[in-house]
């Protein structure tokens, strides 16, 4: 750095100062109303201004540590949910400050954002949940022909429901996506006159001109009207203006002759605006930009050099017909295929605002040795998923004693089996998918275009987002059967195909034996395999009987891994007409049905190898009973090995951090169950012994 | 928008323009040397002037469409090629404004960075390239100790090598990432004095004070110097200073005690500043945060509130050590497996800067009917994908005129397959995979991470980027075989292993059937299947006629779909000792050795079915003889169906698609050879009619 010219900068700069505190108070000092027109001479300055500003633009910037931003969403429904996280990726992708995220969520909406932040664990961020359940007789009086029905009205009660703590909030759609950092917008709070209390962006469309088509009567609105996408909403200000009686007083009247809102909040916000126009502050049009099927926002982007939030209004969403739609689409795409995990980073510079159990994470991870040859094993098990539960719309299966969750999960390259599983399992599933974020993507186009499985709405997808080069297919199943809201679950895999009368033949079973009385039962689901691509599933237990006698089926991995199923002892099965109890033996890890609170699979396991094998074990260390069920079977159908399997096989190291693996659980096992457990240990090494 | 506050606003706003422009002069008139901290106070203004410039800020910001960009890169080898992308990516993901790249490249980054800027098809942004082979001599005579070698020391003859017409640059490292607008850098030019001529940010590290370690003697510098992984050059200045001069004077004095330089061009760049301080102009620290091992980069980035450059400046880039490393890992993988597709957008608002062909392109795309029933394959067909020719480091073959190299294909789901096609064909392959640009950090480390695969060079890589629903299978064939270097090749799928012996029977039989001479010869390779998952291969014909009699082996799809091989004829292929020569009947597929010059695959068929079988009839309609090899075999091993093959067996849609595109294959075979190609059109029907 060259000292020479500091002198005369730093005078410059004092005399900008003062200049500009001046040419600040005539600009806005009292009257502060601009709009589009007046701002552009303005910009002589922001561009030099801007440049500068790049080393250090901290003074008059909302401090970015410190200031919380606040923002409200209503958010209700499978869809919703899957929007709200585009929007915050969004968000996140450009923000510098800490946020407070505010949620009006329905159940649904609550259970899957809960569990999503939770397990995305964002560096300064908070969420806040608020029932919308309880907001619903606040708005429920107004009829409302908008497809966002009552939760498209709640933004109207924001002020009487946030905490009063709380002064200012901005409001969003779940279809809006930011490509700017929201404290810009924030900062136009300061440009708020006094009795300002509502910013918002002109209309771009011309309905409330109330010339689209012959008849057509819209609400009462100031020319265009405001869009209600975005809002900034001066809560305290509201409070003393006597808001909640004012728009009330406005809907009702209004309602007197219009029947019904077409366009839900927006209709009564200007109609509220139309009689009061000094509460309104016009935001920049970029701060919104509305892409519905007649748009009129080009007005506003083309000539804009930075498009800040835009806002998918119409109900075609992404579809929508507009020449500028594919540059649109990708913007929001970006963020709909980002992938999340890269969201966790700090506030850069700011102390550490670590979620909860995030520090704890960090510091594990960061003790981890990198050169120690398994280290990726132990990377993985730390590694805490993102995890997004009931992906897709989904109906709870009708409380039944009896009921049979399937559960199993997969990733991107077993899709193909869902169709053949959901022809064959007509009860409940629980499925959980490892899946980037743009596969995610993928798979909900699949699942749309599939007939079998969009008309399916009992089986709940959880997405598990990918992180880290090893499987973790024990924190799948778990979360897979976390979700399971039956009384019973059937723990399978995915390249399974039950018995066509499986799901019956489970319930009648479990009836029939009185599994509730006696809880602690696992029901044995003998396994088979076909080494054919095309194979005619069998009807019945007879008929899979001569396929096997005619070597078109086998007893499942007979030639690789016979200890994996022997103990359900086949040929026994074959003859028996009743359910029979067979006894643990090394390696064994059957197919079962069990009480939905059955012990988790060890999370430990990642990768290929053992996984269930240990969580067998932990069912017989609790005592629970195995029973061979003489009609219930399900078949293996081929596949290419995966590439845990292929990596287990071709290196040394990845067999040697298995039995690492296994090691350390016998001793935790040992810990838990105490000399019961040695009968375990002692089978560990007697197969290593004959190794 | 409200129109009271207009008159006063302007008028304003006429005041502050004037006031800037005193205030202006008064600090960047004469003598604008400047550091940062004088440019702390001016942060008052950029901030409310900032938020206000959301509507309208293109008065003074360098105007969006007109003012193109130049940057000029020097990029050499496989690994350098793959980081200029990613930093392309940054680039492209922030900028506003046209941009032209210059790249000096060596013969291997230029041959992939053509394919990729050509198939990339960004609109706005000119690619340039400048043979480095052509400035080696330039700069061989300096010895260097640095990693990056000679072409480190390029940047030093940019001045004499870019256009007269180019006026200014900014020249930038392979290994750096945006976090902003690049306009924003490129303004800074603005703030240059009469005689400054090179923008640098100061270096980041205590290197060049000297005191690193005993007797470390670094080149002369400026106090801690200036880093050149970001410069902004000014050309024309340069030139008239007799920069060329300058530097060699300054390297050749240097070099007589210091021997070589130790960070190639930035040595002599130092030492030069260091005898003509009044050349540089500092840059904020921000626009090149250094991420060395010892880096002194928190000094800066701790207090700002933007970062814009990032640059891993570290020969263990990613893997620095560094506590804010996952930080600056972030923003990097951020871009790393960005969906390049997504920067196809236009710059908007902007006259339209289509590159060839995309305007075309879009407008056939527009034509497209999304009701009709076969969209998605209309779309598929003219979806032109990003391609990233060997992606990673690859030995072309030394030339010899029997080789054959093995052509095939695949995805994610396959790559497992590689190691056993490694050590099943000892010979080149070129392969295409299929994938997003995450998938194909996942596909690099997986090679990396495999013993067999990392230490194969003679297998290249290329990368086409997934676009679309249905699997362009075609358009991946022919990318393989456009980059097969062998005067042969084998034509051949991902899921077959050939026999061990394959690649010297086939070399050997080409050389003794004289097949340069008759060039229109397909060699056809017997295909066989196995169903199971663990087998042993059988190492000749022998053992493999004794594994078909056993019924562990089949012909291939002998039950699915017997017309595809049947004119192979294996019954006489088991009796056979030399080539016997078939003649093509309806739907046959075999897989066959040809000239590298052989018809391409036609790109109409997406997703499942018939793709092999058009090509095959375009060799048998050019005249092509089919010779079936007596030794040759290959066989395939078992997979799950794919998502394609799925949906072609459970969408009457998609095989009245398929259907579609026969017909209108065959229209064309008809206009390109005539009455000749009556018989596949009549072989087409009688299948019809058989079905």
């Amino acid at each position: 750095m060259l000292p020479r010219g500091r002198p005369r900068a730093m005078g410059a700069a004092v005399l900008l100062l003062l200049l500009l505190l001046v040419v600040g108070f005539f600009l806005f000092g009292r009257d502060p109303d601009y709009g589009l027109g007046t701002t552009a001479t303005l910009d002589e300055d922001p561009y030099r201004s801007r440049n500068l500003s790049a080393s250090s633009p901290q003074l008059l910037l909302p401090p970015k540590c410190e200031v919380m931003l606040h923002v409200a969403i209503v958010c209700a429904g499978y869809n919703s949910s899957r929007e709200i996280i585009t929007l915050t990726k969004s968000l996140l992708f450009y923000r510098k400050n800490p946020l407070h995220l505010h949620l009006i969520t329905d159940a649904v909406a609550r259970n899957i954002l809960e569990t999503l932040f939770r397990t995305w664990m964002v560096p300064a961020v908070v969420v806040s949940f608020y029932d919308a359940e309880e907001l619903k007789p606040l708005v429920s009086w107004i009829p409302n022909k908008h497809y966002s029905g009552l939760y498209g009205l709640m933004k109207l009660v924001l002020p009487s429901i946030l905490p009063p703590s709380l002064a200012r909030v901005i409001v969003l759609d779940t279809d809006v996506t930011f490509s700017s950092d929201i404290v810009e917008l924030w900062a136009l709070f300061d440009h708020f006159s006094d009795k300002q209390v509502v910013g918002l962006v002109e209309n771009q469309s011309d309905w409330y001109l109330g010339n689209l088509w012959k008849n057509h009567r819209p609400w009462p609105a100031l020319g265009r009207g405001f869009n209600t996408g975005v809002i900034l909403l001066w809560l305290d200000r509201l409070q003393q203006t006597g808001w909640e009686q004012m728009w009330k007083v406005t809907a009702k009247r209004e309602l007197l002759t219009l029947m019904a809102t077409s366009l839900a909040d927006q209709d009564i916000f200007n109609a509220v605006i139309k009689e009061h126009p000094h509460l309104v502050h016009p935001l920049p049009c970029v701060w919104n930009v509305q892409l519905s099927d007649h748009t009129r926002a080009e007005r506003c982007y083309l000539e804009a050099a930075d498009l800040k939030v835009i806002h998918w209004n119409s109900p075609k969403k992404l579809r929508v017909k507009n020449k500028h739609a594919e540059f649109f689409r990708n913007l929001h795409l970006t963020f709909l295929g980002y992938d999340g995990k890269l969201l966790r980073r700090e506030l850069f510079g700011c102390p550490n605002q670590f979620p909860p159990g995030a520090e704890q994470l960090q510091q594990a991870l960061t003790q981890l040795d990198e050169e120690e040859p398994c280290f990726e094993f132990r990377q993985q098990q730390l590694t805490v998923h993102r995890v997004h539960i009931t992906f897709l719309p989904h109906q709870p299966p009708p409380p039944q004693p009896h009921d049979v969750t399937l559960v199993a999960q997969l990733s991107m390259d077993r899709l193909q089996m869902l169709e053949a599983l959901c022809r064959h399992w007509p009860g409940p599933m629980s499925l959980a998918l490892y899946l980037t974020d743009e596969e995610a993507q993928q798979f909900l186009h699949f699942v749309e275009t599939s007939p079998v499985l969009s008309m399916r709405k009992d089986v709940a997808y959880h997405v598990v987002y990918r992180d880290g080069p090893l499987y973790p297919v024990n924190q799948l199943r778990n979360v897979a059967l976390a979700q399971a809201l039956t009384p019973y679950v059937f723990l399978s895999d995915i390249d399974f195909l039950p018995a066509y009368s499986l799901y019956d033949y489970l319930r009648a079973s479990i009836e029939q034996l009185e599994l509730d009385s006696r809880r602690k039962t696992a029901l044995v689901v003998p396994a088979f395999e076909t080494l054919h691509y095309r194979f005619s599933f069998p009807n019945s237990k007879a008929e899979l009987l001569t396929l096997l006698d005619a070597g078109s089926l086998h007893t499942f991995r007979y030639h690789e891994w016979p200890q994996g199923h022997s103990s359900t002892d086949y040929s026994r099965w074959r003859e028996a007409q009743a359910p029979y109890s067979v006894q643990w033996s090394a390696d064994y890890e059957p197919y079962v049905v069990v009480p939905r609170d059955c012990p988790r699979y060890d999370p430990r396991f990642v990768g290929f190898g053992w996984n269930k094998v240990a969580h067998i074990i932990e069912l017989d260390a609790q005592e629970y009973e195995f029973l061979v069920l003489p009609e219930a079977f399900s078949i293996h159908l081929p596949h290419a090995p995966s590439l845990d399997i292929s990596r287990f096989r071709s290196s040394p190291t990845y067999r040697n951090c298995l039995q690492a693996l296994k090691e350390e659980f016998h001793q935790d096992l040992s810990r838990r169950y105490g000399s019961a457990a040695l009968k375990y240990l002692t089978a560990l090494q007697q197969a290593r012994s004959r190794a």
